[in-house]
């Protein structure tokens, strides 16, 4: 089945982080493709990749990056797709130098940016871009949406619960 | 015709900053609907406009607010479709409050960041979002692109003059 | 005995943080709830509790939320109880964005923010409203600054120790 | 009449941002009281302020303060009132130290901070505290809160003229 | 002997960072004293502290305080002696809130800041106060001094024997 | 009269700030000097200025830099009189790296930091240092600090009228 | 003449801040050129700029870009050649994002960057780089520090002048 | 063989980050040497240091510093070489102090700044400089780029298979 995400990132250390966006597109039923493109180390192969991506059947790239994190931008600036980047946090700093690397971008070139390390949001963002003309992926997210609020309900119960011990003292 | 892109924002006082993803959506020929929805003043209207937003037949949301924004992240919390936020600086802080409330979103809701007061991205990032599925408008974002290229190099000129000038003197 | 406080928090992992906010309640025999309450994946469940809270007879709101967190201020736009807001510092940037997205509400509905992670001043402000108009209460509360004082006094005979052995050598 | 909302700042020049509490205040009919209190010039008379505070039947203290902004705490270590700190921005920094040195308050001595100069929020807390004991007080801040959603709504004419004119080009 | 700088930290959990002072005093043989005064828990006892300082022949006091840090510009408020200031850092923030919170003071009221967690310097500083008018001290001050450069030279050689070892590989 | 402090900063247009510094002096008839003396300009003169500071009879050196400010600390590392640093905030970041270069110095050289822009506070810091052997200038101080208080309690008035004046709207 | 340094910049409106490189090249007799060149608007040529940029007799490449700054950091992955960064400040965050977006480069591509806006600073650099080899620069570099020195000194007289007239008040 | 490149650094603490430097000099056969030196301890020897750094051969230092970190720009004020400034991030901070403290350099006195704790970005660097006239180093500069580029694209291999398991459940 053809990819219709393209999951990159600079390194295989990116990987733990990255590896939730991948599984959201597995959850969803979202075919998927990953790799490591290094905006610094293979510019040139950055460049054909993103020049392609769209013709290859793409619909949403995500690119995960740390510190001066170019990858998301340079791809956006070379692809028609959505670029979604996800600011990955380095040893120092906490990501915020990669967060503002990707989001400050210039007007003409978007990358929509998701929170430090959120991976897992760029794989909901891009089902949520793939479902805007898709009404049964779309009926899946609302469904996902009713999930977390269960979620939500059923944790109320160990609060719940510690609050009972501490007026019992 | 049905408006595909939703901008909203908290108040008239953000329209200077917000119209300019308006603008993207009248260049790029995609309808649109603009409108105040708050998210502190209006909590449920702004929870019924997003609920509803997917069938009145928007495609994507643009959501621009400031200080302790929180209208992006509400409307991604109750609607299913890919909601754009841009960060609107406020008096103080230069809009690094706006950025963080907004891009840090929990696992589950992601909201799709743009750089700080570039709601001209926020349109266009939305363009690129319905151009996924639809080959004419990527083609239409692909040679604005070009366009993007042609003024830059355009640009080349006065800096090659200005160089040309100190040379001699 | 009716909650004058309610507790809420976004999942049950603000739970170890915000029980300090509950102690201090059971502390001073004020009765409180605690529940999970997600602005994010609950958003129709928040409203409600916001809107319905002074009518069950609470009198305060204590709400914990990390990153983007916008609970504290959803519920502040919703009850006319006053909300305390209580920044649950994240994996990344130490509560800075917890904090900017609490504390920085526009002009007209206002959060109580206390210092990051700092659920049992929440509970201590709790108290100081609910004393504002029960004199038992603030006779209470005075009492307990009394015994900060006497705790603090007692804490100096450490440092009075460390500092003669030093200069014994 | 008895002053409930006692406003406090550590110079004149603060008046400026402090007088939106005050105003608030005579909005919703809260007497109040306000002078020149400073922590650095005036270290005993602040203490002997906040210690009579409650006995004069001040129920809630507002305090703003810039830059090593001790006010507000301070105050707060010696009422067991409960003190609102506005963070008022100096000419460097834009309010961040401000807002450090109001909100980080260490366990026991809590400061309900307000957003950066915001004053007028400052007084709709005072209210809601206020109000927490006080039906007809609440009925006016549900009041209020009604009309901030009906000056939202007014807002948004101006937003759908401005998108109308856009699309008409 | 007399205590000639008095050393104070708001809690004896200040003590193994604020130590570092005393352990100057006792190398350069200038007599202290340590103990704990907490603005926010003891501020009557903090002013008297403050405000007999200099009578009870101190010549400089030595502050540590983390978060809203506010024992060193209050204790400047109360004497005539010069501060210093020792912001110790807290759980979170990594100190930025203790350093603005001492060092950003009004004009009128100075304190002499140094760098974070560092009463190592504090503890030095006196010491140069001292001897500004003591040209034994100051001969130890610059002896020390000498040391220091000595400790410097003496490491170089490890750095020396390190590159040594990778050009022989 | 021979200067007690030396006055020294980077370049002359730091003068408008610094000389806040200088006035002080005068107001306490404590004799100083001032000059130009750059770190990163005039290296080796800056380490003579420091290292013959004390020699000819100055007690005190404030140092005032904006940027990577290295004059405080490498004066510090040179004279063992006490260092005054004066963050001087240029063009961008509102001297916040000012701040830091200045008092983060390591453990053995410290820098007395104060306030960015507040050349007023090291010149009174400067006085507090020579007044701790000094008691007619300590009275001075005293004095000096009984009418900040004095001149914090006239500005009363302008916010007790400001506020009688809203009373009666 | 075949031009030495190469200096680049993303769009005509950074030739304000970056002429202050080409000033420099001209005062040191240094041939330089100067154009546009984008990495988010012309990613091609500037991939084909810096790929070819040795082999043109480019000894130096000088990089201007502001927000998520990406030339800087593009060109030194397609070079060979050092890459000096200036990090431009935009609108909003002072430059910060340009800053850390431009020095916070992964291991293996390195960019030299100078402080915010300082274009002046690169171009000194590249002087300082090309007169590593070259003698004749290298003393040419020398004088310039010798008359940065005459300057500071010279500026001396200014601040002299002010404290003589302070002390005659 | 006379050393090229000289790697300096405050104490021998800074090795274990700095070495990465001299490595990188190892791999490439650059001649350098590797002390200790202290701005802040050594002053005297540091400017010599700098001053004889060009007579004794050397094209290039490299200076590691933490915190105040003033030894990469108190080098470039009396050399006329380009110097390296590798951020050394200490205790607090993560770094940003020593990055302001480094790169903020006035217009005159430029320091090539990498980013933090990044010595082998400054090793990198120093090669590229000595590369600008050396066509054997740059060649060898180029197949050490194309290396990272090969290691990178080898990475993907991981991240493809961790895709493809992902596929698989």
């Amino acid at each position: 089945m053809t990819a219709l995400v393209g999951i990159v990132m600079g390194s295989d250390s990116d990987w733990p982080t990255m590896k939730a966006a991948a599984e959201v597109c597995t959850e969803f039923g979202v075919p998927f493709e990953a790799d490591v493109i290094s905006a610094h180390r293979m510019p040139v192969e950055m460049i054909d990749y993103g020049r392609s991506a769209h013709e290859r059947g793409l619909k949403v790239l995500i690119a995960g990056a740390g510190g001066a994190a170019h990858l998301p931008g340079m791809l956006a600036a070379v692809t028609p797709l959505p670029v979604i980047g996800v600011p990955v946090p380095l040893k120092y700093l906490d990501g915020m130098d990669s967060l503002l690397s990707i989001v400050q971008m210039p007007a003409g070139v978007p990358v929509a940016t998701v929170s430090i390390g959120n991976a897992r949001n760029a794989g909901l963002l891009a089902v949520r871009i793939l479902a805007a003309y898709d009404e049964e992926l779309r009926a899946r997210m609302s469904a996902f949406q009713e999930t977390l609020a269960a979620q939500a309900r059923a944790k109320g119960a160990t609060v719940r619960d510690g609050a009972a011990k501490l007026r019992k003292g």
